[in-house]
């Protein structure tokens, strides 16, 4: 059994606050050893980083096949000629990287991937016996960015989930674009966060129907217009009904003088925006000859949508949203670890070594501080990685027969004797079990 | 809960051998539905394919992680600046992608990732106490080759998992090589594939000690010259020293005047790469200053080897190895699904919802042909996909309360009650659940 041990991990946590970054996302998972930056705008995601990563994508995935939608996975190159024939080519102008192959043939980078799936699917498939398909894949996409900032917020490289989706007729796709809508509020949900779903301009994507997804924080781009009854409806089980009809608007499509909403009820805030879903019926279906024959013989164009969740970008939202001036402060279900560990005398490492073995033993995603290091320089560590919870070893608790747990988030401290305590933390986490099962053999 | 049915899974097979492929594994990956050529030597994973992927992926990870290598993630493109640093910029020629962004700087799409790791390294440690380190990715790589061929096997855009071992000392960092010796042998025992390591030339990553892994397979493009004995070394434990002292070579390294293998024991095959482990001391750790302190105060270069597994490759390489003229045979723990479910009377979908509730509910990954085809029709996809075990309810048996239940690989056949069938699936599939778990919330 292997233990994850600070002394053994990659955890290159840095002293003082990198001068590059401007937000507390972008400082803190430099400063935590999450993620290092290669070069403008692109990333290597170190172990700490990675796990939060995995875990989101792990969530995303779940409640995307729980609606149907089937993963698969685009390149990440994709060839001009597919732009060229949806018309994109020449809009998306420089953020989009080009590249010539050995052949001189264009490639471009994808930033997102409509054409590479209405490709698939016009290659494969030409019956209506095959529809409704909902596909998407979790891929990496890059933006070329002319001022890439806040780190993994605003990067070149970043890691989407984008997916598509075809219908028969305008009416199924709209049942499928609820759906979709179903279950990205489920996935920030289940994420720990608030998130308003707020109508939005279509932009380069295009369409008629249009939704963004914000996680609402001070240092979002975006500023958003919406009825203050929405900060009460995010719960776990809602309808999309729930969110139709209250007034809530990004910047480009408020319009102080049309809001029907009372000065007093309008909330305006900063968002980070973390999706975005489209419902754009034939846009891409029609030039690009995605066509079936229906049951009586007519020929249709599929009617389409597209859904994207920035992954990557949703590891520094959820830390905007949530930290302090000590460090970050993870939700359980998407912390890199959901507990860490520490002993504070040297005396107590077999003890800690048997605790962290229950707790493993326990399906706990645990981290142990091991190194000699001095009491408050392990608390200042673990306060800036922010596992949700942290159970302290000492000798003063030890003869009492107790272990010291901290909660990162409220501050709280309890006292349980050993059995107790791995009762209690089963209880606080066993909802949130996901990576440790395929880590290990 | 979702049932995976054919009718609403995305299954696009092709009626006829696809005329670009000129080997097995590539035919049946188109033909089967697993890929799509999206541009030469580019591919998109469709959802078949990408199931194998995935599981080849958790295998390895799983293996990595026994041997406490660290899972990270580096960006595809990289700065050109560290290619020059290495002075790896000017040898690898038109192979590698070069691209220039908006601001005329240079990157390239990582073929391998030997300078960012040392780079990492070396920006966040300078102690001693940080080592060993052994760090990998699973991430896409790209090599411009000139005539991309034979499907995913010489693909341009490719799956691979590399690795990167640092270690204070030449002999340290060679046990370090063993450990991945033999981590990389039990990940290809535990997908069905018996491999054969053989002494090999460092290439374009140069150093001065190198191993690769292949597959015997006639397709393979390398020839191979090793020991009879080899063959029957492949076993679930063994010791890297059962390899040591027993000739294997590949054909650059084979010396036919210097073997010291008699004729008639001497194995002459063909392999399919699938792995290449590099031990090549300071080759990137000198020019790029990887450099630490030791206790005694003294300065050493970082001791470095790398590792590589090529992922997406292994699709292919395991469909060489284990397929026949109707299709795919996959071994258990890769395979995409580890059951077929069909009835052959339409009378019999309540009886075949039944059992395939109850297989989702013992964890076997089943896939439902429910599509109104004929018995024969039924059977040829069932062949061509390759699933171990195929479940076959027929009016015939469903009245002696019988299911038939047929193994790919062999044909045999068994006839079993439910609940006996129950017991036999599970015992043949239980080592291998790892990608429901995850799939499902």
């Amino acid at each position: 059994m292997i233990r994850m041990k600070t002394s053994s991990y990659f955890l290159p946590d840095l002293r003082d606050a990198p001068s590059e970054a401007t937000t507390a996302s972008h400082r803190w998972m430099l400063q935590s050893g999450m993620i290092q930056s290669t070069v403008s705008g692109i990333f290597t995601w170190l172990p700490l980083g990675l796990r939060v990563l995995e875990k989101i994508k792990t969530i995303i995935r779940q409640e995307q096949n729980a609606i149907g939608a089937l993963e698969m996975l685009a390149p990440t190159l994709q060839p001009a000629t597919l732009w060229q024939e949806s018309g994109r080519y020449d809009d998306y102008g420089l953020e989009m990287l080009r590249i010539n192959d050995r052949h001189d043939r264009v490639l471009v980078y994808g930033p997102t991937a409509e054409e590479v799936f209405v490709d698939v699917v016009r290659r494969c498939v030409q019956s209506y016996k095959s529809f409704p398909l909902n596909l998407y894949n979790i891929q990496w996409k890059f933006r070329d960015e002319i001022r890439p900032r806040f780190g993994v917020m605003r990067g070149r490289e970043f890691l989407m989930k984008d997916g598509y989706s075809f219908d028969l007729t305008e009416k199924a796709s709209k049942i499928t674009y609820r759906n979709v809508f179903r279950a990205y509020m489920r996935s920030f949900y289940r994420m720990g966060l608030s998130v308003i779903p707020l109508q939005a301009t279509t932009g380069p994507i295009g369409g008629d129907f249009s939704h963004e997804f914000h996680v609402v924080a001070q240092t979002g781009e975006s500023a958003l217009y919406y009825d203050a009854v929405l900060d009460d409806r995010n719960v776990p089980r809602f309808e999309v009904s729930d969110f139709q009809g209250i007034y809530a608007m990004v910047d480009e499509k408020h319009a102080p003088e049309q809001c029907p909403v009372p000065l007093n009820q309008l909330r305006v805030a900063r968002g980070i925006e973390v999706g975005h879903i489209f419902h754009f019926g034939d846009k891409y279906s029609a030039p690009m000859n995605a066509q079936v024959f229906l049951k009586e013989g007519r020929k249709v164009n599929l009617q389409m949508g597209s859904y994207g969740i920035g992954v990557s970008r949703l590891v520094g939202a959820v830390i905007e949203a949530f930290h302090d001036e000590r460090g970050i402060q993870w939700p359980i279900s998407i912390a890199p670890f959901s507990l860490g560990l520490m002993h504070l005398q040297e005396s107590l490492e077999p003890e800690a070594a048997h605790v962290y073995d229950r707790l493993q033993a326990a399906g706990i995603e645990t981290l142990w501080e091991d190194r000699p290091l001095s009491s408050g320089e392990k608390f200042a560590l673990m306060d800036m990685w922010g596992l949700p919870f942290q159970a302290i070893l000492s000798e003063k608790n030890h003869h009492k027969g107790h272990i010291e747990v901290k909660i990162r988030r409220t501050g709280e401290r309890h006292f349980f004797a050993l059995e107790e305590f791995l009762q209690w933390i089963l209880l606080q986490c066993k909802e949130h079990i996901t990576l440790a099962i395929i880590e290990t053999s």
